[in-house]
């Protein structure tokens, strides 16, 4: 599932012309975390994908679809 | 998001008529915990998303859908 996350965060991301910079600076999350992230290196909470959602203006569910 | 993630488990553990016994069973994960994800009270992470989505046989999309 960590994968599915990766795969998604990266796309979006990279859909948005942002830098993993930017979408700290959106999240408020730190950039290494979200770097971790997007390895799937990181067991994410539902908070803090709360507040990437939130960052990306789209449904959590999209960051969780396959 | 917590809330989210609450009412959609409860909705579809019930749907299965499934205790939380049974889900924590299912699941591999501990009953109580359970019970705080339930109640909005857990900062679920995506590992535990993966293990209760599997354990339900639904996409981990669809516990985040509002």
């Amino acid at each position: 599932m960590r994968d599915v996350v990766a795969k998604n965060l990266r796309r979006l991301r990279a859909d948005r012309g942002w830098s993993q910079e930017r979408l700290a600076l959106e999240s408020g999350l730190n950039r290494t975390y979200l770097s971790a992230v997007e390895r799937s290196e990181q067991n994410i909470s539902v908070d803090n994908i709360a507040r990437i959602a939130d960052a990306l203006n789209v449904e959590a569910a999209v960051l969780f679809t396959p």
